[in-house]
């Protein structure tokens, strides 16, 4: 299967997942479980499942396994853009080219969602069908997911950004908030695809050095789309970032030096991935993609 | 040890559980991990780690890992009231007798405060220190504490509740919103503590059947509590359901009659105990102080 066949296959079965796992939209309350799939379904290229799937295919983890972990990290993804869009922290009104959740439903509703999401995310993962033997594994799948999400991993680094508003951070503290505020949940996509190919320590090792590379470019790279895309490119409100006075790739190197990191960052990320040989490919391809989204 | 001993030490060896557990204050995000300690320590009366550690005592279960699940449940409770208490939705300035999370600090900080605090309850179960013979019990307790939680358990009944202000509810309709917005949490906390003490399924359906009783028996207490009592004793605002035009039992059966029926709810939690014998002591010295309770 070529590389855009395999993402499409991998966004395809995420969604069916998804609305699978997302409560029917007429069960009670319906307002609230017709606002969790609105926010959750029909959206977004599914960058933490293909992350996923591309790591668990290193080590032949089955495909059901890693549904299950890779919506669990979507979900929290998910209830993160709902409560970041609130009023109260970036006050946003549109996102993936829809209005967001407090737009389209209200304020209650998206705290509620975003709330949800999350608890369902531990739940599709708690819920993995799986042999005796792999539970202890499961549990260190939830403890792991738990952590890149809270306050030491990506509900930290959202602390750490509204902190750092019109303030003058260094290159090593825009770093240290995005290894937690986008960083941790990419890096927990990766290992728990690891994980559901019961990758060993080194193996672990080197998806971690990986995807520590992967998540700093990608937040470079959204950087430098949000400074030169245009609202309708990005689906969601472009240059905020300078409107907001916010500290970025882009305001501290400039357009051109934020490039060449990026290339950096890829060279870096690909070497990660050497020892996987041929079994790396698909974490390369979303390397290369990653560089190249201009979404 | 007598009862009052026994409620004592359990609710000590609560917060000394949650101290280690929440991350020190003065760790990045500092802000952040202070109002996480704020919202989670040093108030309430402990009643879901009580109920739990209750079930667990009929089972003989171990209490370092009663701690993990009753520390879980309350984290999930503390999350909730802190979310509960913002402006979108209760917009309550005073709980446990200090201001709310949004008041002493602002907005986004409690809704972090509430993300990260439900993230926490899932590390610090799934982080239990467990023998690989029971992790598969483990992925089953935080599959039923996520359920619990959510959009079928206590985040859904939030919605109902919400949906039901200023309208005229059934006893039915009044009764299904508290299964979900107290009763679940309240189920899981009883339940976990069975499962902490490897409960059969018989065992199970008996905690099941008490702690439904248990969970509209402290709703029931606490509407008749929030017409009757002040602000100083209840360390939260008073008579707030009758000034939001909420439906209360109070307000669709009068005071006595919701004191019969928080009887003849008692009487049926206890009938549900009686498989246990003296070893359900603790909860049914619970069901009495929940009904005699004045907080």
């Amino acid at each position: 299967m070529n590389f855009a066949d395999w993402m499409s296959a991998v966004q395809d079965r995420t969604e069916a997942a998804l609305a699978t796992y997302l409560p029917p939209a007429d069960t009670l309350p319906a307002r609230l479980h017709d606002a969790m799939r609105y926010a959750a379904l029909g959206g977004g290229k599914r960058v933490r499942p293909l992350l996923c799937h591309a790591a668990g295919a290193v080590f032949d983890a089955s495909s059901d396994e890693l549904d299950r972990a890779a919506c669990a990290v979507e979900l929290i993804h998910a209830y993160s853009l709902v409560h970041d869009d609130m009023p109260c922290m970036d006050n946003d009104t549109l996102r993936r080219g829809k209005p967001t959740v407090h737009v389209e439903y209200d304020e209650a509703i998206a705290l509620m969602v975003g709330d949800a999401l999350q608890s369902l995310a531990f739940q599709v993962l708690a819920e993995t069908p799986a042999a005796p033997s792999r539970h202890s594994r499961l549990s260190s799948m939830i403890a792991l997911l738990a952590h890149a999400a809270g306050s030491r991993g990506m509900a930290g680094g959202q602390a750490i950004d509204l902190a750092a508003v019109g303030r003058t951070l260094t290159l090593a503290e825009l770093e240290q908030m995005h290894i937690h505020k986008t960083g941790a949940l990419i890096r927990a996509a990766v290992l728990l695809g690891g994980h559901c190919g019961e990758a060993d320590d080194a193996a672990l090792a080197n998806l971690t050095h990986f995807a520590n590379r992967i998540g700093l470019l990608f937040q470079v790279i959204d950087d430098i789309l949000d400074a030169e895309a245009s609202t309708a490119t990005l689906g969601k409100t472009a240059g905020k970032d300078a409107a907001q006075n916010k500290p970025t790739y882009v305001s501290l190197l400039g357009v051109s030096r934020a490039k060449e990191l990026a290339a950096e960052l890829r060279d870096n990320a690909l070497a990660a991935l050497a020892s996987f040989g041929a079994r790396g490919e698909r974490l390369a391809g979303l390397t290369r993609y990653i560089v190249e989204r201009d979404f």
